[in-house]
């Protein structure tokens, strides 16, 4: 059975989100990301993954990937027939990887890593300051599509679901996006991304900083 | 023909690598970053990409793919034979995407990035303190291998190679990490990466900040 290695509502979100809806069993252990502890049995996160950082999956041949663009490629592939990534060789597979580098890179590594790891308000005016040309991007690709990559639910999506939730503890009002709330909105409506978030949100409560 | 916009020296070094590896023919745009300019006719970047952010590859078929580990992915796929990416399917393939995301995100976005936009020191010291653990990740994984996946050079090697050249004008000396420069003096050893760099180094001087 796989396993995720993850921390309530950090990235990894994404990775149980992907798994959820494509209905795949997986033993989830809580790492927690500030004491680098496995909160199962006090072990040393760093001895699963030297990084340190979730998502870390552990694949049935016992291997650990890590890293939520490949994670979430790795999971929609062991059910290709659910359509969670275009099949490679189709031109969508390109866009997909698009979207999981600039939500990755620009939305969580430029902006919401700052905005939680750094707390000197020198250090955050210029990821504040880029912020809204960053999500000026989705913003108006989901204007006219109700999912980012082709016409139905992908990882790229599950990986934007997750960003965006994390955008207003990071002090962003998403509501100057309509076409983001709207999207958000209908994200949050699946049954399985309510699912996954209920299950983060009241773990979250469980682990203190 | 494809056609890429880079800025020399940017991270679309390393798709320009991928073309000059691949032996595939392209036409190359400067884009200036900083003014938003197209160098060819003056035009307004932020019209081929919103982005305004280098690379931009444009397809055969007119569309345009950005972010370097789509582009880089969609270029080694053009010439599987190449082995320039381990064909889908192929586990390693994840594993590339998980270079592709850490150097992206981990290397360029965390230490990179704000080295070269942000120049007061409050803004520095975060992504300073964190990017010798960040380096040791590569540095472990190439103590004994000769790329960073599989037995060949790949464009995740594009990629590395970009950022390792980067680190010096960042301040960063990888004589730390012996492994790290014993590596990219073999990635520069290679033939159509010392082309690339060769070309990219003499149109850096003509422009300006």
């Amino acid at each position: 059975m796989l396993q995720l290695y993850f921390f309530p509502m950090a990235c990894s979100l994404a990775s149980r989100i992907a798994l959820t809806e494509a209905g795949i069993e997986a033993r989830y252990h809580l790492a927690h990301i500030w004491t680098k502890k496995v909160v199962d049995d006090g072990s040393d996160f760093r001895s699963v993954s030297p990084k340190g950082a979730v998502p870390v999956l552990i694949l049935e041949n016992g291997e650990r990937l890590t890293e939520s663009a490949a994670v979430l490629q790795y999971i929609a592939d062991l059910k290709p027939e659910l359509g969670l990534a275009p099949r490679p060789g189709d031109p969508d597979r390109y866009r997909l990887q698009e979207w999981l580098s600039f939500i990755g890179a620009e939305i969580h590594k430029a902006f919401l890593f700052p905005t939680f790891w750094y707390k000197d308000d020198a250090s955050l005016a210029k990821p504040r300051a880029r912020i809204g040309q960053t999500l000026s991007v989705p913003a108006t690709h989901l204007a006219d599509r109700e999912f980012l990559v082709g016409d139905r639910f992908t990882v790229a999506d599950a990986h934007l679901t997750w960003a965006l939730l994390l955008l207003r503890p990071a002090g962003v009002d998403i509501a100057q996006w309509p076409s983001l709330s709207a999207y958000l909105e209908r994200m949050q409506a699946r049954p399985a991304v309510r699912e996954a978030i209920a299950t983060e949100m009241a773990l979250r409560k469980t682990v203190t900083a």
